[in-house]
């Protein structure tokens, strides 16, 4: 069914409706596209906000994304409709809107394009999306073979829906000096003041041909007819394309191209869509991907793409996970870090985790956004909600929310950071602040971004919670100012610890022992007010109400309070035991580890809004898998590494199980969540999201990297520490650490007692490979114990 | 093709694709519904603020309803499928999503229901929506009949698709105790504050059905399938509907009900269909709209309906005309009257438009109008943009727009419902303002808010035009408060002109002597400012350019400056033949006559938002038909009737002519706008915006009573002064007039030189029925000469 390919992954099926939403996804600086394997597309760009400039047949908000995407036949999509001009046979490529049975279809999403092969009726159409690499266009290729033994004449009609542009002026012509059709809109106002910003919205889309058409279609209505668009009245009774202009109509760009090929022969036909501003930067955009510069454009993405390849290229036992680690795990990092999920006022705390996903991919993208982010803290230490990338942007939706948890993941970022990079002199680069232009150093930032965490607690010492904490959705726990977070007790501590063992060198020794007495604290004031039953509480309400309790019946154990405990490394031994066994009992499914359990079906009114989303969707009681890899990360902590794979290996939609239909998703990445409330409703658990923005790729890198394969740098040079999963008896494994490359194997040894370590053929004394030279080829072998 | 019938009119079409937009509306004091012939639906109801409750499926943007509101497969609807469970042959009643070529299919939108008759394959389904008084409720009944001659085994199900309910939670049961399908959703939302508000949301959608189905299907996506709705896998190989929740999928309605009729007999099945805050609420509504209950919720419907017929019965020779006057005109003006366009801050002038139409349907609510606006006037003189109808309500989009007009429209109210009801003592009503509880009398209120529109001028005595006047988009003439409006010049004159006759009789002579020259100085300075080439200017920007001018390329001429120049009795003879020739010339078509022309194609940034409409539609050269009324009126004005007859007769779109196809539009409403850009853009000029809301049914109506009629109110009594088109020979009237009934007969006799009026049989002396007495019946004889 799927085979694994140098640059990406090909999917063979007799029948595409098996993965009826499965999908790939490109992106670049200014653009990213999400490809459905029946043609179907979202795809954004930064114009400066998000912006959509194809849509839904009817006025849409302008939004971010949203989970569990619907498609429907007018949804916006790339298709290419193919006729016999002879018989008047029509089928649809690569399957929307028609949904011809095919005589085979396959689907290939690559690291740096999505391609299928769709043959029917002895016609093979290669069809293939790239993009350029700066610029927002799409570039796509369709190649057309006649495989049959006769003379075929078709015609080939790419139907490129655009849909409601704007109820104030939208059109549609062909314009034979850019060989386009270009839709023009103007996006509706009424304030005189929007009027200016307005003025460069990029208001046209347009569709470029290399060939010139033998007719086009500018109009959906026209196009579309009384037939539908799975039998569009513009193609029946062999006519052609109508060559007339849209005038207030919903525009559409469809051109037809009239193919006379001979056995064998074959034809190939390159289209750019995008949007722009004017016809210059139409023909700009052209000029630059189009011709002769068409290879340097597709070079350059490429470039850009492999840019992102990250530091470890593995060789396991499990070929799915080797495929999804090697090349779309670091590229989902990448894509994150990079782009910065396409928004201008990231959240503070998604800024930072993807910032530490970067550490291992480009690590000078992490330090510029621990910088960014400091610079934009308060003298008082406070990190506001979202950090502005750009001088128009602004606090907008969930960033308007106060929350209290943004510095822990300073704590984080920058011990990623360190570990990859060393680079300690970063402690004392000067920063300004966002209320004081004199500068101080990170050291000091972050020194007050602790204490103000550790300030804002409660009389217990518990941190308050405000409308919120790490996820976005109990808004209700503490907006009176007393609710407190069972789980930012924990996640306190955790940073505390990080930043004790970052800074103890350079600090004062009275703040060290400040923050340690306060790491104390935490642990006692956590066992003391919160471990009820066999599992820490998730948190304490403005009305003194602990909840995530035994005695709750829903939400009434939260992964995240046993998680973070582990990797505060607050419980007993006893206790851990009791929280495990809880964990799996509650939480754990076979597609998963759920965030809280049971899903809330009813508003809570004194726990907020994660209550009113679905059971099993978002943050209720779903498969969260940014909260699976939080607990992935504490298995770890405590040495559990069976588990902890186990955790990890099920995020990986993996075609050869039983779960993959389940899932309807392919693994190109990983999800923000599958749906949960598992045993409230079997019956849709385990459905992917099929949305990419997650926190989760930067926490599993990382883990893979420094847990899973040990391969932690630290300040001497480079720490083997592995945990592997005790099925895998021997692995190769390609890392890149500070400049210097190691070739390592894993074994299992049947006669040994604990790790060896050779270097270059010599046994390594302790664990740590000292004095890491760059440039430098080191090759390792790490013999284990069978277990 | 079409038969008027008592309650409605009939359309009878083989095809129904010749009229793919045609639709009827319904509404009631909660809601608004509008019907297209194929089935597909625009609802919205008021919760407090307009709402949808079936959606695309997709987000979509909660939005006034746009003109030429575009239908696609999954565009929300009502519809049938019916199957021959025996034979798998399916179609679907009334037309789409299938669209089968039916063997009949007849739409007729009536007053106070929409009906359907489809014949196919020995099947009649005849569809019937009403609603109930006052509920957001569809009122669904279908009756199934075998007209064949041989025992058929159907399934009915029917489909209402719900759509995209919301991100945050969604979902679909059946619930047997309703016997109803509810959908479920949360309103999303990111605020805490607003989490109070959503509380009281209807966010549920309910399909109630007076029988328990067989089976039913609450799943988008499981009910299409990859079939799409053309084809619904759910309905294929003669299966059954699932009879499963949809757990966050797109949310449908659709049950399945297997009828075994026999040869002529048949079977009726009655739905409810809307939205509800929770379960206890659809189970009042159910109770108060079926069973025993069900006939009187249709005729309190049907009352609510009737009580706005309006005040004229007309019999000409015109059989469109009359059935438009007589029916759909006064019922389109109640609409308006009374649900205030179903928003909750009217702009000013629709707000006092909408009331003045109102003094010929329930003159009560123009009293109330008047009142309320009064009531948000500012001690200064100065009315609001939008007049707040409830506590909650807030001025929004347009609202928050500068404008200069709206005191414009107080005159023009005052004296229609002073013609209508003579109730002068509305004058001395005591009114609070806006920033001051102590109340002032009307008369006080209307005399400052004149006087703040003669302090609003220049220099030269030109009226400041801010960011608009009368139609929003020229909002670029004059933001910098320099800018002028030729316009408003014209149409204070006539405000003052009004005001002057309705008050000289309670204002001191010095105020009437300055509004006095006032109205001269208007006169004069138009001439000398305004008057260029052969018309009047639009108005002077703020950096001094004129335009509307002979030497503008594009928005040459405007018509409001013409009509409402001949409205204030501005021109002179020779200028006024000037002005109807360029009229004539430039902005009349076969479809009306266009608001201003050239369109323009590009920004011209000295005028503003109207050059950035497509041109011909919207108010950028359309065949704007509210403006195409005041040109009416100005017709009247200056004794032209056959000219205003052709004008308003355009409006209505008549099932007989050449271009009632291109319109595809019934003649059962006005809408705001015809395109236009007759000259530049042919092959869609006519084309219907499919709007209703609209300023033009009450200046239509009350120019058909007052002018064409000349049955018009006045301090005596009634003025009897007819301007008829001289192509009616006989027509008789029923006019209702302060309680009494008034039965005119209209004739032209050849041998009379000036009207003859004989009031029961005696000769009128003058022209003017004095002493009206309520309760009583006159004959009146209306002799006229030949033209």
């Amino acid at each position: 069914m799927s085979t694994f390919l140098e640059q990406g992954t090909r999917f063979s099926l007799s029948d595409p409706t098996l993965l009826p939403n499965s999908a790939g996804y490109l992106w670049n600086r200014k653009m990213m596209i999400h490809v459905n394997c029946q043609g179907y597309v979202v795809a954004q760009y930064m114009n400066p906000e998000p912006k959509k400039y194809t849509h839904v047949p009817n006025l849409a908000a302008t939004s971010f994304m949203q989970p569990e995407q619907p498609y429907f036949a007018h949804h916006p999509g790339r298709f290419f409709y193919v006729r016999d001009d002879e018989t008047g046979e029509l089928f649809s490529a690569p399957f929307a809107p028609i949904k011809t049975q095919l005589d085979s279809f396959e689907f290939q999403p690559g690291l740096t394009d999505v391609k299928w092969v769709v043959k029917h009726s002895d016609i093979e159409l290669v069809i293939t999306l790239t993009l350029g690499e700066d610029e927002a266009a799409e570039l796509w290729n369709v190649t057309v073979s006649n495989t049959g033994t006769t003379q075929r004449k078709l015609s080939i009609i790419p139907y490129f829906p655009v849909g409601y542009m704007s109820w104030m002026n939208m059109g549609a012509h062909y314009d034979a000096s850019l060989n386009s059709i270009v839709c023009t809109s103007i996006t509706p106002y009424q304030k005189l003041e929007d009027y200016e910003k307005n003025k460069h919205l990029k208001d046209m889309t347009f569709f470029y041909s290399d060939m010139a058409p033998d007719a086009y279609e500018t109009s959906l209505p026209r196009f579309e007819g009384q037939g539908g668009l799975h039998n569009p009245s513009a193609l029946q009774h062999k006519g052609d394309l109508s060559c007339k202009e849209a005038c207030y109509e919903m525009p559409t760009c469809a051109m037809q191209f009239k193919l006379d090929l001979k056995h064998g022969e074959k034809k190939a036909l390159n289209f750019v869509f995008g949007p722009a501003l004017n016809k210059q930067e139409i023909q700009q955009i052209i000029d630059a991907h189009t011709g002769d510069e068409k290879d340097s454009a597709t070079r350059a993405y490429a470039d850009y793409v492999s840019s992102g390849v990250g530091v470890i290229e593995i060789e396991t036992p499990d070929d799915t996970f080797n495929h999804f680690v090697n090349h779309w795990l670091p590229r989902q990092v990448f894509y994150h870090g990079d782009t910065h999920r396409l928004t201008t006022d990231p959240q503070t705390r998604n800024y930072l985790q993807d910032g530490m996903g970067m550490a291992y991919v480009q690590s000078e993208a992490t330090r510029k956004v621990i910088l960014t982010s400091l610079s934009q803290q308060k003298v008082d230490g406070e990190m506001p909600d979202g950090i502005l990338l750009t001088p128009e942007a602004t606090l907008k939706y969930i960033n308007q929310i106060p929350h209290t948890d943004h510095s822990v993941w300073l704590a984080l970022i920058l011990e990623s950071y360190l570990n990859e990079t060393n680079d300690l002199k970063v402690l004392h680069y000067p920063v300004v602040w966002a209320d004081d232009e004199r500068p101080s150093s990170v050291l000091e930032h972050m020194n007050r971004a602790m204490i103000y965490m550790c300030e804002a607690r409660d009389h217990r010492g518990l941190p308050f919670i405000a409308q919120g904490d790490w996820c976005d959705p109990m808004n209700m726990v503490g907006p009176k100012g007393k609710g407190v977070s069972g789980w930012l007790a924990q996640a306190l501590s955790v940073a505390l610890q990080k930043w004790v063992k970052i800074s103890r060198k350079y600090n004062d020794e009275a703040l060290i022992k400040q923050f340690e007495s306060t790491i104390e604290q935490l642990a006692t004031i956590s066992h003391e007010y919160l471990w009820k039953g066999d599992w820490y509480a998730r948190g304490i309400t403005d009305d003194g109400v602990t909840f995530g309790v035994p005695e709750d019946k829903e939400g009434r154990i939260f992964l995240n309070t046993q998680s973070w405990a582990l990797l505060a490394n607050m419980p007993s031994a006893v206790q851990k035991q009791k929280m495990l066994t809880a964990i799996d009992e509650q939480l754990d499914t076979p597609y998963g580890v759920m965030l809280c359990a049971p899903a809330f079906t009813a508003m809570r009114e004194d726990v907020g809004r994660v209550t009113q989303k679905w059971p099993g969707s978002g943050e209720n009681g779903s498969i969260y898998n940014h909260a699976a890899a939080f607990y992935a990360a504490s298995l770890y902590a405590i040495n559990e590494p069976d588990r902890a794979f186990s955790v990890l290996r099920k995020m990986v939609a993996d075609p050869q199980s039983d779960t993959f239909e389940r899932r309807g998703q392919l693994p190109v990445y990983i999800p923000n969540y599958y749906r949960g409330a598992y045993y409230q409703y079997p019956d849709t658990a385990g459905r992917s999201s099929h949305l990419f923005n997650t926190g989760t790729g930067a926490w599993f890198y990382r883990m893979v990297i420094e847990e899973m394969l040990g391969l932690k740098g630290c300040e001497e040079g480079l720490m083997i520490d592995p945990k592997l999963p005790s099925c895998w008896s021997e692995l190769t494994v390609k890392r890149e650490f500070r400049g210097a490359q190691f070739h390592v194997t894993y074994r299992r040894l049947p006669d040994i007692r604990e790790a060896e370590i050779h270097i270059d053929g010599i046994k390594l004394q302790g664990s740590v490979i000292k004095k890491v030279e760059s440039q430098s080829n080191y090759r390792l072998r790490v013999d284990l114990p069978l277990t």
